[in-house]
């Protein structure tokens, strides 16, 4: 079962990422099949007859996203409507859809909608509950074999809301495979000590019946371990994944980092330390220097988040060190800004001044600008406190501002993450 | 002169954004020439033959990206090779740079190294400044016609600049068209208005001699307006674009709104904002509640931005607001945390707190809970102080706790920004 995906439009040559791709192959590759290829194409009709051509004779299923819409440049029910010999034809349901739509916003219908209300003869609606563009299924018959071609609108929300409701429940009849995943990430641990951690388990890789993978997948001071497993029988897979998932936490407790996976799968840092902190009813407040805002908005994205973030300062000027934190004129003078002194002192005016339960505190370089042979950029402090204790580490970060930014948060959340797991313990 | 792009790796099909195709067709598009289709391959053998057949019958250069890897699962030159019925033959000019490599890091040559440095009977090559893969370029002879096929690495730093280095320049021989692009960006004004504002421009579109197109993009309570412009007279285009842009800015000063347009090209909101501060030597503070210091990160992205941002505060409990910003428990209770009362009090607690010349504070409802029916999720209100004049507004944002977050940093910026426009004027 070849199944590929054809998606339409300029835009995805010029301006925008083609997110639908990845959208529907990933779906598709859950019910263990697979997108061989796929195409890009700029609307243009000439361009896009061979480009469908090529997809008919070369898959069994096509999935088209896009250019369906009410404008000149809208062409791919024309295409496939003369690919197919086949005529176009008005839809007066689909009309009084569209009508009943700009009536009820009190609008005058546009004259370029009624095109809209055209489907290919034969194509079976799929009717679509967020824009105007219906999507079609049309099913050809072709050397005695059946294909179909799904035309479906670009806009990511309505394909998205389509595909899952027309197309994945179409395709779950020519499963015959299972595919699953299942990813743990960790934090500040090179990419080469997690591929020698879990040595044991990849070269074991071929033992395993069903057709499973390992990837290491490092994202800035983050590195995933991903395993993927193909195969026929769902509960040996779901067994193996479980199998291999007790090897690898084994296999970091040897090598004495045993709370080193922070999350599997969809959960992140932020979350994670979020539940922390709710579950054992403690709060959290936040000094940032160089992340600038960058950890208190990770820490606010998550829901309810109310419950264990006070808030906290960013305090970008050594003026605000002073005045907000107490932190010492002499501190900054004899250590600077960036020292392991100046995150402590940080910390301690953070508790006095908020009296949350676990006060973090970062200071550094971020760069572009800004760097000394002492402390390059990338140079970062950061320090964690309950008002007992105190751990602070130097970090030297390579990259972008961004990347600075982005790699301190990191880390500052994942030594909270490990003072919460010894503190709670 | 038809350039179609491939992009190879099973990755582009399960896990990741193709970047890398936007990139090479935004370069291609500036040199007036065009990508009218592109294909996502998986790293598959057979398929990969295939899509590389139909690309040189097709176009007239193609353009690779991945599998140049040493694993296994790398075929991009095997496929090639065989494609052109021509040899791999070992580099040992290539060889001996991957070995430096290793030895200046002082690792082992590992064994899989060796397949980077075999390279098509006929190539030449492209050197890789980042990593190890080299890169090829083919010519290719087919009924008296020459074909061109780059063979480039898949990851995003490589290819880019090794595209920059070798294809890009290749290209502009096949230069016959200049395409330009010029987007102007607004904030806090509906769509709808703004077609209507610029609607007397947008009706003599075909008056121009060059190919232009007019296009209104939407993100969030941001909307673009970009012109699009195809010809073969780069002076001509440049006028017509200049013309165009005094006619856009008449549009919005004839609407009562001569400075609704806040940068443009790849100019955001917080580097016009932090302009107009640095310029003008006045100094900022921020706080914020709903946002959770995403404002402040916002502004710190900007390099050089700590000699206009002394700092601020993430307030995100009531308790932060009464202690640190000294809003007062009866204003709380009296009108709730997201009122105009109590930003004005967060704006006056900063200004004494912090001094800057200034203050900003946000304080709302981003979601997904915590909405009532007078203040539903969503509802946001910001307020700029400069010690003296205050101004408050209530937003309503739909949208995610993210969008929503996202929109009321947009809107304070702009608010600001209008400010200080009016205030340095």
């Amino acid at each position: 079962m070849k199944i590929s995906v054809i998606s339409v439009g300029s835009e995805l040559l010029k301006d925008k990422l083609n997110t639908n791709l990845l959208y529907i192959s990933k779906k598709i590759l859950s019910l263990g099949l697979k997108v061989p290829f796929s195409s890009t194409v700029a609307d243009d009709k000439e361009t896009l007859l061979k480009i469908f051509e090529y997809h008919l004779n070369n898959s069994d299923i096509v999935i088209t996203t896009g250019g369906l819409g009410p404008t000149i440049d809208d062409v791919t029910k024309e295409c496939v409507a003369s690919l197919l010999n086949k005529k176009l034809l008005f839809s007066r349901e689909i009309y009084e859809n569209i009508v009943r739509h700009f009536v009820e916003k009190n609008q005058d219908v546009p004259q370029l909608a009624e095109k809209q209300a055209y489907v290919v003869e034969g194509a079976e609606i799929l009717y679509n509950k967020i824009g105007l563009a219906p999507g079609q299924k049309i099913v050809i018959k072709k050397d005695n074999k059946e294909k179909i071609l799904y035309l479906l609108p670009g806009p990511p929300r309505e394909l998205q809301s389509m595909f899952d409701e027309y197309v994945i429940k179409d395709l779950k009849r020519f499963q015959t495979k299972v595919y699953k995943e299942k990813i743990f990430h960790t934090c500040n641990i090179p990419e080469s000590k997690i591929e020698e951690i879990i040595k044991p388990i990849l070269e074991i890789e071929e033992k395993y019946s069903s057709d499973i993978e390992f990837s290491i997948l490092p994202h800035l001071n983050i590195v995933d371990i991903k395993i993927s497993a193909f195969g026929h029988d769902e509960l040996k897979i779901d067994e193996e994944i479980s199998l291999i998932k007790d090897q690898i936490y084994e296999c970091f407790k040897n090598a004495n980092l045993p709370y080193a996976i922070y999350a599997e799968d969809n959960e992140t840092l932020e979350y994670v330390v979020g539940m922390l902190l709710g579950r054992h009813k403690k709060t959290l407040a936040v000094a940032e220097s160089c992340t600038g805002g960058l950890l208190a908005n990770r820490i606010t994205n998550i829901p309810g988040s109310s419950f264990y973030f006070l808030g906290g300062c960013v305090v970008y000027s050594n003026f605000l060190k002073e005045k907000v934190l107490g932190v010492k004129k002499e501190t900054l003078q004899t250590y600077g800004a960036v020292s392991e002194q100046t995150v402590k002192e940080m910390c301690v005016g953070l508790k006095n001044l908020v009296g949350a339960d676990y006060c973090i505190s970062i200071s550094g370089i971020a760069g572009p600008t800004g760097g000394t042979k002492d402390k390059p950029v990338g140079t970062v402090w950061i320090c964690v406190y309950d008002g007992k204790e105190f751990e602070s580490r130097c970090f030297r970060f390579l990259g972008t501002r961004l990347e600075v930014k982005e790699q301190a948060v990191n880390s500052a959340l994942e030594m909270l993450r490990q003072r919460l797991i010894k503190d709670l313990k």
